[in-house]
C-alpha cells in the first residue's frame, strides 16, 4: 500500500450557512447546531461557522477559504431551483468541475412532480445537474438533492437549506459515508439540568471542580449553558467506546452533581417538566394548576411532556381577582388582607385548584409580571408559588425575579414546577425515611 | 481640503461572534440580529458573519480576512476576564498596537469592584488594557468596555459579548459615532404580519407582486419569514426619509395586503395576539378561554401583550374528559356521540368558558397532539376550534396540522386566535354595514 492511498482521518469541519435572509435582523442560521451535533457524534470539531449571502462572490471566496483549513466543508442552502440559489454552480465552477445534468435525477426530479399532479417547470432542470466526480445524497423530502465531492483529502459537502430536508440527510450520512472517513474515537456526552439557580451561581459552585477535570487526562470538558429560567452543564469527553466513555464522564458528573445538591434536577438530560412528571407518576398521583401572571405558561410546559395526560388534570387561568373568588374559591377577605400577589393567595389558589381538579397536588402561582402593576413593597418582578399536597403539605415561596415580562412569566413557571418537585421528592424520602 | 480628509461612508459591515460555546450544537449566535437591525437602520448592510471559538489564530485569520472586505468589522464576545478571552489581544496584535493600560479605566474598574464589597481580581486588570489609538466605549452594565478602532478607511469595533451589555453600547453607538460616518440614506422597513395561510402559499400568492416592485426603482425587498404558525412578509427599501420612504413602502404594502385578504392580520407589524387584543379592547368585550391540546398556550399568547388584563379574564385548561364535564360544563351525551375531538364539543368548550368566565366571548380548542391518541378518522394533527359570542355569533373549524407534538399544540393556539380575529372582523363590519 503506498502513502497515497491512505486518506487521512477527517477531523476538523467548517459550516457555511448561504441565504441572503440570514443576513436580516430576522433569521440566524440555527442548521449549524443540529449538523454539529451529528459531526460531533463522530468525533469530528466544527471550526468556524460563516454565514453568507446569495452572492457568488462571497460564496466562492468563503468556500476557497474554508478549504485552506478544513477537511469537510459543509454548505447548506442555496440548492433550490430559483435564480437566487447559486451554491451548485458557485462550487463546481471553484472546483473546476464542470455541471452535468444526471438523466436519472431528471426523471425522479420529473415524477416527483408528476405525483402531484403537475409538470416540472423549467427552473427546477437545474437541481439535476450534478458537478463531475460528485456523488448524489438522495433527498427524500424535497427536489433538491444533496452533493457531496471529494476534493483530494477533503470533502466538500453540499445539502439543502430546509432543516426537514438536511436533518434526515446528514443523519444518513453520519451512520455511513461520513462514519467511514473518521479514525476510532467519538465525543461522548453527559448533560446535568439545573434549577434554582442563575448561570453565574452554578459557574461559582462549579468552577473548581471541572476546572480539575479539565485537566485530567482523558480531559472532562464542560459547557455551562443558560437560557431563561435553565441552566445546563454539558460534559464531553473523546473515548473509543461508551464504558470506556462512562469510566470518565461518571464520576466527574457524579461529583459535579454533589456540588449542586437538590438544585440537580437530572444527571441525564431530562427537562425539569419531565422529571416532575415522572415523579407524580411514580408517587400515582395527578395535579391541577391555578396560574395568574404565568396565564398557562406552567401547564403548557407539563403538557409539553408526551403522556403528561396521565398525571396532568387541568388548570384553571384565573386573570382578574373575580375569576380567583369564582373559579378558584379565593376568599375575598385573603385578597383584600394580603393583595393578590401574596403566599396566602397562592396557597389558595393552590388548594382552590386542587379541589376544581379534583386532584392530589395543586399548583398556585401569582405575580406582577409588569411593566406596570408594581408598587414599592411588591415591584415588578415579584411572585409568589405555593404547592398544596400530597396529604397535607403546604409550600410557598416569594421570588424577586429579574428581566422583562416574558422573562419573569417565564422563570415563575418553572419556580413554581421546581418547587412541586422538591415538595414530590421530601414526600418520597419521608415514606422511605418511614 | 485634501482628498485624504475626506473618508468614504461606512456602508458593508461584516460580524464576528467569538467564543467556543457557539461551535457546540447548543448555542448559537443571535447577537449577531440585533447588531444587524442597529446597523440597518443607518443603511449598513451585513455581507458576511463568521463564527469561530477562542483560538487566537482562528480569530486573527477572521478579522485580517474581514477586513479586506468590509468596511466595518464588529467583534462580539472574548473581552472577558478569562484566560479563554482573547480578542482584545489578538486584534492589538493583528494590528500591531501595543496595548497600553489605562489608568482611569483601572480607576473604574476598582470601583465597580468595591461597589459590591469585593477586590478586584489580577485577572481583571487586562480589561483596563487599550490598544494604541483606539476609543474606550463605555460599558454602563459590565466590566469589559467596549472598543473602536480607526484603521485607516476602516472601522474595528470589539463589543462584550453578553447580549444585556452589548445591546445599549450598539444603540447608542448607531445614535451617534455611527451615525457619524454613513451616508444620508437609511434602511426603511414595513413588516406584515399572516394568518391562516403556510409559507409556500403566501409565496405564490405574493411573488408574482413582490418580483415587480423588487424591479422598481427604487426597489422595495420582499423577505418572506415564516416560523411555527407565523409568516411575515418584510418589504423594505432605501430611503432618505421616513415620507419618500412610505411613498413606494405603502403602494406596496397596499398591493400585497390586498392579495392576502383576510389572511392580512397586520400591516404594521403588530402580532396576532396584540391585533386581536385590539379588536376587543375597541368593541369593549372580554374573552375566557377552554383549552384541552393546547394546554393553555392561547392564553399565554394573549396574556404576553402587555395590558391585556383589560381583556382577558380566564382561562379552563381541561385535559381530561372528566374535568371539560366538571370545569366547562361539557355535556356528556356530546362527549359520547361526538368524541372529545369535534367541533360540537369545542363549541361546547367555547359556550362554557364564556360562562365559566361571564365574559362575552369564549373560545375553545380541542384535538390530538400525539405522538399517540390518533385514530383513523382523526388523526393525530386533527384540531376543532370554536368562538362562542359576541352575542349569538358561533363559528367553528376543523383543521389538519401537521408537525410534532409542539408544532400542532402551536398552530392549534394560532389558528384559534385568528378565528377569533375573523368573527371579531365580521361582527365589526356587520355593526358598521347595518
Amino acid at each position: 500500500m503506498t502513502a497515497a492511498a491512505v486518506t487521512p482521518p477527517i477531523a476538523r469541519a467548517e459550516l457555511i450557512a448561504v441565504g441572503s435572509e440570514l443576513l436580516t435582523p430576522f433569521k440566524t442560521d440555527t442548521n449549524s447546531l443540529f449538523v454539529t451535533a451529528r459531526l460531533n457524534e463522530l468525533g469530528i470539531v466544527v471550526r468556524r461557522k460563516s454565514i453568507v449571502g446569495d452572492d457568488p462572490e462571497d460564496l466562492r471566496a468563503a468556500v476557497a477559504d474554508a478549504l485552506t483549513r478544513a477537511d469537510l466543508v459543509v454548505l447548506c442552502g442555496g440548492l433550490g431551483p430559483t435564480g437566487d440559489d447559486l451554491t451548485r454552480e458557485t462550487v463546481a465552477a471553484l472546483l473546476g468541475r464542470p455541471l452535468r445534468e444526471d438523466a436519472g435525477l431528471l426523471d425522479s426530479l420529473r415524477t416527483r412532480f408528476a405525483a402531484r399532479g403537475w409538470t416540472m417547470p423549467d427552473n427546477n432542470r437545474r437541481q439535476a445537474c450534478v458537478p463531475e466526480g460528485a456523488v448524489v445524497i438522495p433527498n427524500p423530502r424535497g427536489s433538491a438533492p444533496g452533493l457531496w465531492i471529494d476534493e483530494g483529502p477533503r470533502v466538500v459537502l453540499l445539502l439543502p437549506g430546509p432543516p426537514r430536508e438536511l436533518e434526515p440527510m446528514i443523519t444518513d450520512l453520519v451512520g455511513g459515508r461520513l462514519a467511514a472517513r473518521v479514525g476510532p474515537e467519538r465525543l461522548h456526552r453527559r448533560v446535568l439540568t439545573v434549577a434554582g439557580r442563575g448561570e453565574s451561581h452554578v459557574e461559582e459552585l462549579v468552577q473548581p471542580i471541572y476546572d480539575r477535570w479539565r485537566r485530567a487526562d482523558p480531559a472532562v470538558l464542560t459547557t455551562v449553558l443558560a437560557s431563561p429560567g435553565l441552566v445546563e452543564l454539558h460534559l464531553s469527553t473523546r473515548a473509543g467506546g461508551a464504558d470506556a466513555a462512562g469510566a470518565v464522564l461518571d464520576p466527574a458528573a457524579a461529583e459535579l452533581g454533589a456540588a449542586l445538591g437538590e438544585h440537580l434536577v437530572s444527571d441525564d438530560g431530562r427537562s425539569l417538566p419531565d422529571v416532575v412528571g415522572g415523579l407524580l407518576q411514580d408517587a400515582g398521583l395527578r395535579v391541577a394548576l391555578g396560574e395568574s401572571c404565568t396565564g398557562g405558561l406552567a401547564i403548557a410546559g407539563l403538557i409539553d411532556v408526551p403522556g403528561s395526560s396521565r398525571y396532568v388534570e387541568a388548570a384553571v387561568v384565573a386573570y382578574s381577582n373575580d375569576a380567583k373568588r369564582r373559579l378558584l374559591g379565593v376568599d375575598s377577605a385573603l385578597l383584600e388582607t394580603h393583595g393578590a400577589v401574596s403566599e396566602e393567595v397562592a396557597g389558595a389558589m393552590a388548594e382552590g385548584a386542587r379541589r376544581a381538579g379534583r386532584t392530589e397536588v395543586g399548583i398556585g402561582i401569582t405575580g406582577v409580571a409588569g411593566p406596570g402593576g408594581g408598587t414599592e413593597d411588591k415591584p415588578v418582578g415579584t411572585v409568589c408559588v405555593a404547592v398544596a399536597g400530597p396529604g397535607g403539605a403546604h409550600e410557598q415561596q416569594t421570588l424577586r425575579l429579574g428581566g422583562d415580562r416574558a422573562m419573569i412569566r417565564r422563570l415563575a413557571a418553572r419556580a413554581a414546577l421546581d418547587l412541586l418537585r422538591r415538595v414530590l421528592l421530601g414526600a418520597r424520602a419521608t415514606v422511605r425515611g418511614g
